[in-house]
């Protein structure tokens, strides 16, 4: 009950920062839905692909994609109203928070998912990965532009740590719902501490200086 | 047989548009025909990746690549020779009119295969719609551009509205090929009208404004 | 034994020039390793997707994907400090020879799992040759970039001929071993000839002018 209220909470969340992009980049109400659509699903879509579970999740049950239109139509509609959305100011706003919350649940549910259906360990963590940073990316690149999480900033490391420590911990024998939770809370203190401290991955330029 | 003939004129006219896109972008012969093949047969590789329908159409059935590689040749071919291709003039051109044929039987076809694979009608309307545009959206995309669709014009929507007529038909007990009709001459009508009208979707921009 | 170095070495190659292109971008560690994976890959995955053999290989033996990332993280660190990667120079250099060869076994290996698969064989052609050019098509497209080998030079165009010959050879009765070697010996010769002679597809620009 709490995962599925999560789950849909982070859709929703996700769903919103996409038509948020969508209507930056100029977009008309259908390509703010399907920005809502691409970000809000497409990690799983595309974890579903890999790991050969097609039709994907989102295509099986009606609620997440109505969910995402449905939240993309609301963004569409506020913004034409008051011209812009409210967002959580500073470093640690709300809005951070919640990003913060449904990227560490995509990334924990993803990973999950992949171990349900004996995908080796390494891989997922990749799957954990892409289930969480995968439709930011597909976003951004509908955009045409690079994704931002190749650039800058610990997001998807915070993905991938909240994966892998999910992983090994199922391995060491913790009950899923423990590793659930430890893999989850590493991503989610990585990703809150790395806003909080202004925290980025080298560049090669930057080590090379 | 009218649909077969409808289903080949459809191909090889978004493989002409392909290769004209190509040709403006300044791509090489190999860059003419990946464009032709992306873009006529592009939303139903898509499609059928994700109903898990793979190996898709286009790759069990050697008459699809081969059709949308002969037109892009011919069209690169033609191009060469005569400097640029004579398209239908004004509005309501017979390259307007054809690709809207061919948004609208893509768009039936696209619904019909995934309702015939059990996919739920919410996520049918959806694949119905990819089938039409996805071949479009995949060709810009590969020009890195921001996928035309998002931006501009009624041309996603018509074929949402084909997929949800024929969807909602078939749901009400019409036969098959009735529903078919009924889907595409709603996507039919409404692109032809809207480009005649210059319709477009609302932005929020305009919306606010 | 010697088809598994190869390949080894060819993943790696790949991964490598995934990693270089990422630092020219600017990218942070996530995004070269990101690309590493793209690059060396993404052709293998894309194929795997496309004749239904998902998950793929890539996913299933943790090995390539720890090659993939153990070439790109090194050579960010080479990067990092020597300021540069030393290339070899000229249009012969050993990068140009490796990568021509890295080419030449990714389209042979993906003509062979795709006749393997029964897949048709124009199908398995196709196949072949986005087994050899997928991964760098798809580091492109994340870089935001018009793919290189939709504009120039006779890359792809070597890997098609590659698969093809390997295809028709298969056909008429000759020896998958001796059928790969045919092929993959036309990928290189026509690969390395067209980069020592500045061979280039038309463009219809070029045709018209």
């Amino acid at each position: 009950m709490v995962l599925a209220v999560a789950d849909m909470a982070g859709t929703v969340l996700f769903a919103v920062e996409g038509a948020m992009a969508a209507l930056r980049g100029g977009l008309d109400l259908f390509g703010v839905l399907v920005l809502s659509f691409a970000t809000a699903l497409g990690g799983g879509v595309l974890r579903d692909l890999l790991i050969g579970a097609a039709p994907p999740t989102a295509l099986r049950d009606w609620r997440y994609p109505a969910m995402a239109f449905a939240a993309g139509g609301a963004t569409f509609a506020g913004h034409a109203i008051v011209g812009q959305i409210p967002v959580g100011q500073g470093p640690l706003g709300w809005m951070t928070t919640l990003d913060a919350a449904g990227l560490s649940l995509f990334a924990v549910a993803g990973t999950e998912k992949a171990l349900n259906r004996h995908i080796p360990p390494f891989s997922a963590v990749l799957m954990g990965t892409i289930t969480g940073v995968g439709g930011g990316t597909l976003r951004d690149l509908l955009l045409a532009q690079v994704p931002a999480i190749l650039r800058v900033d610990v997001y998807a490391t915070a993905a991938l740590l909240g994966a892998a420590v999910m992983t090994a911990a199922i391995r060491l024998g913790v009950a899923p719902r423990y590793a659930a939770l430890m893999g989850g809370g590493a991503c989610f203190v990585l990703r809150m501490v790395s806003v909080w401290r202004h925290w980025a991955l080298p560049t090669a330029a930057g080590l090379a200086g």
